[in-house]
């Protein structure tokens, strides 16, 4: 599989997924301006795997700080501007406040003992790569939840045909996705599947990632245009749709890529199961609904320039909101390392990430 | 306002609507096969256009047939080519072949007296003029039905908010359009109105057709990209949905550009009129049902390559149908120059057409 995410031994390699799929080119982040850029800009995109890379680059904004020596007060005060930095970059994504917290706490944990601040950035770079590794556990057990709920949805040909939106595979997670999990597990079971994927304007994720990571892994893949899905589902070729997750609230309210509300609501109205793919650290008990999740606006020129040539007229208004919420009474499972979770969601999802 | 499609006295001046926004040039069409071209490329389109067209290229492919002197039987044989010719363009929009066959009948029509193939040629053109004018007259009356529909749906600020999809205004027409009629002639009377455009992909018709002749002609408009239309209804800010069509069934079922399936099934969620602007020429009472309207499937590279830079892996499937089916329990109502239809379809729809 591609190496969405690694670590060099000296820097963060990314797999530029703004330049994708026309070419595969990696770059290097060595310090927080460049993953603050690079979370951005969508260089490295997915709520797992901003996560994973916000941790590396919390690191990366206080190993330079050695010039201070032993300067504790310096380094935290440091440590925290870092951390607010790097949050400040895509406000949606609760992985990415969840990943700088805890790499945080590594180091808050670490400061009244012995430790020297060598010590300290050595267990906040271990605790990134630990990162690193957990998520690809997390994802791969997402992955065989997630399989029970499609591998019996096969048409009469064998083939489970399912609608995804955006792009939550490998290439937004270290490796296997959360949406895409169960199809990557399934397949190595044998399963037979074909993926439907948006495209999902304005930045394409669809077509541009899903399409390129499914076909480079020989999973059947069409592309349709946004506004397909429903003439699609009208024709009976969808059994099922599965998308990821930004920010799941503590009612299972389920804020994703814009559009997925409408995918939502057409697999409603067409009978069809809409599963939720949701790493545990994806979900934040500290909301109470899905209208409290903070929903990104982003530049009008991804709509009207972002394909290489100008779409609308200048100066147009432009409404560009970078996530929806869909109401948990459209979801029908939400699929968690932990175990699916179905309605009431309040109980279920406290019980996933509490364990109790 | 811009002129769509116009007569020279010796060509038909088309606005070329493949290079809005960023340019404004118009193409002058001498034959049938210029015609075929223009209506197959979208040089030229929306459904009450393209009638208008295929009208003048009816005439334009016969005119030059001449050199056959008086050969009434070679005269009528090629008038039944070039009308099959000029069919075969675009298959889903009813008005083509509506408008070549009432070109065609005129011809017909005059065969038994003692009109020469001049004088034949004569009626044609003078048909095709007079359904130019038909055309402006026919909007302007679906103007007027739709306006008591949706002036009063204002907002506390006596805003009408409307979403339409793709473009049904002037530019799909010879003058006002027919989803956008209503906000025309409410303009002029003083009505305020916002319209949200989708950008309709893949060829963008709402962000380069419909935002550029709203601003034009100086009315509100927000675009957003397809599978933004739901939030923006989850927030109340979208109080009517209207959509024009390629062809209505005897039953009320609508096919119009892909999307529109979409848009009508999140209206009927969030409770919004769902409203569609029909010249009585897109009603096709021969076809029971829309499931027996035929969908044009268009070149994948619409997809993958229409905007300036590859957005999808090369040779990857693509599924791209021009238009799709909206069954008629979706529709609020059916709006046509000689008034407006509500359930049950069937009755209305005929009383509408045949006037009785």
């Amino acid at each position: 599989m591609l190496e969405t995410i690694s670590w060099t031994g000296s820097a963060v390699r990314l797999l530029d997924q703004t330049r994708l799929p026309a070419e595969t080119i990696y770059v290097e982040i060595t310090d927080e301006r460049q993953m603050w850029d690079a979370i951005k800009r969508l260089v490295v995109r997915g709520a797992p795997a901003i996560g994973v890379a916000a941790a590396f680059g919390l690191f990366l904004g206080v190993r330079e700080s050695s010039a201070n020596g032993n300067d504790v007060d310096a380094f935290f005060q440091r440590l925290a501007e870092v951390g607010a930095y790097l949050k400040s970059s895509r406000p949606t994504a609760v992985n990415l406040a969840w990943a700088v917290d805890r790499v945080t706490r590594i180091a808050t944990d670490a400061r009244p003992g012995n430790a020297t601040l060598s010590d300290i950035r050595q267990r906040m770079l271990d605790e990134a790569i630990a990162m690193l590794e957990e998520d690809r556990a997390v994802c791969r057990a997402i992955g065989e939840h997630g399989l029970s709920l499609l591998e019996h949805r096969a048409d009469e040909l064998g083939v489970v045909h399912v609608l995804t939106h955006c792009n939550a595979g490998s290439l937004a997670t270290v490796a296997y996705g959360t949406a895409l999990a169960p199809i990557y597990v399934g397949v190595e079971r044998g399963v037979r599947f074909h993926v439907f994927a948006d495209e999902t304007r304005p930045l394409l994720q669809g077509s541009r990632i899903t399409a390129y990571e499914l076909r480079e892994n020989g999973i059947p893949v069409t592309v349709l245009c946004d506004n397909m899905a429903a003439a699609v589902m009208q024709q009976g070729k969808i059994r099922a749709v599965i998308v990821g997750t930004d920010r799941v609230a503590a009612n299972g309210d389920v804020a994703n890529k814009i559009g997925t509300l409408s995918v939502a609501i057409l697999a409603k109205y067409f009978g069809l199961p809409f599963y939720v793919a949701a790493p545990t650290s994806s979900i934040d008990l500290s909301l109470p609904t899905g209208r409290e999740i903070p929903i990104e606006q982003r530049d009008p020129s991804e709509v009207t320039h972002g394909l290489g040539r100008v779409t609308a007229p200048l100066g147009i208004n432009i409404y560009n909101p970078a996530f929806d919420v869909t109401p948990n009474d459209l979801v029908s499972a939400i699929i968690t390392e932990n175990g699916i979770v179905t309605a009431p969601y309040i109980a279920g999802l406290r019980t996933v990430v509490r364990g109790v």
